[in-house]
């Protein structure tokens, strides 16, 4: 998929909205247990009743892989339902890998080839050859950790060089190893204020803002900062739609508050006469 | 394991070397394709032939998780097979993860606690609610990464702050969340230069070297620049120990890499007094 192909499907679905799978086992409703594969039950019905409302989801890769070779097939079962059903769909493994280029490498085919995701997330430390190898597949993405939405984001990211912030430096520097076509980046919506920053070093790119929800972020400051002609934001929620409810109509609430933030959603594309 | 109980398996062995099980399916001898678990068995020989020379084995995730499942099974068997075989050895999870803390929470759990590893590499980005959640654990290490050995580490990890750089800011503000008991650094070996002012930073702290071999690292200078009066050194050697050979011998051949290596390695430690 390319930039405007995901502009594309914005418009079609008139929404920018990415569902979070970080399903916790704890955390799914307890009769689903009883399952064969709960953890997969519980996204299947997630994403059936959610998927007219997102154009992406994303499970995070922790929830999978802390139940060893069972929670990798788990994620693998997920990746390839969305992709056999729901085609058009965007999915970001939120892995947040990086490591030397060899190394890189392997874990790039791991998610862009041998899982069909669509993108992944990369942690920017290690710099230009720990992530240009994600780069190298027709159609895939990197989303890059830029500014993120936990409290030890202040820790590092605002180490200021010469007025030049690390985030700002990530963002700057990394432009020159993709483009629009192939690289977002990863903008908590707790700092939706410095969108505005933002959006002068990376006007033209998408931005997957986490943090809207149970985090605290506000979707309407974050589509007032950071959408661009092309909508660019990604804007991802978890807990609150996944977990809205335990019962067994579960998946009907989680339709539903995706639902409801689609509603929102298409009022700031409209606004910006997007749709 | 404590700090002085790593120190003590250094003074036994005489050693400090880190084996890295980068334990490529495409480099392995091709005999060995014809096992149910051909990286499992090829790992089992280089453990038993490698054991008596190392204090540490490091696998790197990516080289098993690019076989999704399957390839979990066999990072697990690994851990498994060295901790129950070879209890005094320190087992390192070369994950390179980090995220928010819910999410990090998931991450120990997975190598901390559903497999037996001793430690993890952790990268700094995100900051300290990223990493504390791998340091909740008792005997339990993080392997934060401060100075990396590639050539990607220019981009970010010297960003300068009022002369202060990156990756020493990572030194000096991550001191404060654990101890030299549940803490230390990576540093590259192809960066030797830089541990005399590391050392400044973190005095006591063990450092992970990685770089020595394959990528071009000095073991002459990583001990010279890094040493301390408690060793403070796991210097880890992957490619040129493990893929020393694709004969059946294989697993001799490595054995007789690690042997050199440990050789050089006592006479470093004895020219310190240390043994």
């Amino acid at each position: 998929m390319n930039h405007s192909e995901l502009f594309g499907n914005v418009k079609n679905k008139r929404s920018f909205l990415c569902v979070g799978l970080d399903s916790e086992i704890e955390k799914i409703p307890s009769f689903l247990l009883k399952e064969k594969d709960p953890v997969f039950q519980f996204n299947k019905r997630i994403i059936d009743a959610t998927h007219k409302y997102a154009i992406a989801y994303k499970p995070n890769v922790a929830f999978y892989e802390c139940y060893g070779s069972k929670g990798w097939t788990t994620l693998e079962s997920t990746v390839k339902y969305i992709k056999e059903n729901y085609h058009e769909i965007f999915v970001i493994a939120d892995a947040k890998r990086g490591d030397i280029g060899n190394t890189s490498k392997m874990y790039a085919k791991s998610f862009l080839e041998n899982m069909p995701f669509d993108a992944i997330t990369v942690a920017p430390y290690m710099g230009e050859d720990s992530v240009t190898p994600f780069l190298s597949y027709n159609d895939k993405w990197v989303v890059l950790l830029a500014l993120t939405s936990n409290t030890g984001a202040d820790d590092f990211q605002y180490h200021n060089e010469d007025g030049i912030r690390l985030f700002e430096r990530v963002l700057s520097v990394s432009q020159k190893w993709g483009s629009i076509n192939n690289m977002m980046y990863v903008v908590g919506a707790t700092r939706a204020e410095m969108l505005k920053e933002i959006r002068r070093i990376v006007p033209d790119h998408f931005l997957l803002v986490p943090g809207v929800g149970a985090q605290g972020g506000s979707l309407e400051e974050v589509a007032k900062y950071g959408m661009n002609s092309k909508c660019g934001l990604l804007v991802n929620s978890s807990r609150s739609i996944i977990f809205a409810d335990s019962s067994e109509h579960f998946d009907r609430v989680a339709g539903e508050k995706a639902h409801e933030m689609q509603i929102e959603m298409e009022r700031y594309l409209s606004e910006k006469s997007l749709i």
